[in-house]
């Protein structure tokens, strides 16, 4: 989600998340963010649409590894499994680049549209999910309900890791979420 | 949602749904609302931030509703069943304005903002009765997994609902995605 490649795409991505650290995102434009990667305006907007955009780049691979995670799955795991296998790699991810995805976090935490955005694209990954259990011949409604927990179980659980950056690992909270969705869903 | 009281309000909101299924919600002016309503732009703005918020005027009666009928379940009932108590009100109002819903629905399915303001709105709602559920002493992530659960229950219940107009009823569809949700997180 904030791997940034070499080369000047990463750079702007680099160039823009320190910017918005540094001075909240609504004071940095698209100018400034060009000039700290050393590059122009115009090679900007060749990758971007806008400075927002350079926020959500990364989630189209956030949702490839979802999508291709539940694919993967043995044919014999029953689909919150497969989804499940989905979140584990999710966290891997995210446990690989922490100082990034906690930046990000925060930044989008401040801005009532940003906030806005991640569920939309969150609301598409689920719906990427619930396609990929179809695809492994899930019907519905148990193929969006599906999708629908998982996604909820992965939200709730970043959520308590993002507020707790002492507490236990992304994975482990995963796995606790997962726990309670049985145990609430069986009326416990 | 979409039961519009006598006077200027329900005039308004009236005059726009007519006019947003006629024309598309995209071709009617606030000015064209207000004429059609026989009031002023003036009196519009008075009641609605803009013609899109008509369509969202309803959303505060609704999150009520839900939470409300969590606040009185029995003290009993587990989380999930005070969560299914508010889904079943949810689907008798609907069905007691059927028309109207539909009619919304369609408006709203139509527009990828609409749906994005739609999203929002649900995710507000999960949120509303997330606090519902810690006020019965619901702990978390139960809470918060009980209402976004019990939220993509609905939404995936109602998503069928209106796709079908010939098929079982709201209640019914919120009941079949109950089971089904029970089953889908006990690995089934």
């Amino acid at each position: 989600m904030v791997r940034w490649e070499p080369g000047a795409r990463g750079r702007l991505g680099q160039a823009a998340f320190e910017l918005f650290t540094e001075r909240g995102f609504e004071q940095v434009t698209v100018a400034e963010i060009a000039e700290r990667a050393g590059l122009t305006e115009r090679t900007f907007f060749r990758y971007f649409a806008d400075k927002r955009e350079v926020l959500f780049a990364g989630a189209e691979g956030f949702q490839d590894l979802f999508v291709s995670s539940v694919a993967g799955a043995p044919d014999s795991a029953a689909p919150i499994d497969a989804v499940a296998g989905a979140l584990y790699a999710a966290a891997a991810m995210f446990a690989a680049h922490e100082d990034g995805v906690r930046r990000r976090s925060a930044i989008i935490a401040a801005h009532p549209d940003l906030r806005e955005r991640e569920l939309v694209k969150l609301s598409t990954v689920a719906a990427a999910v619930a396609d990929a259990l179809r695809r492994r011949g899930v019907t519905d409604p148990a193929a969006s309900l599906t999708a629908e927990a998982g996604l909820a179980v992965f939200r709730i659980a970043f959520a308590s890791w993002i507020a707790d950056p002492d507490g236990p690992d992304l994975a482990q909270l995963i796995t606790e979420s997962l726990d309670e969705l049985r145990a609430v869903a069986a009326g416990k």
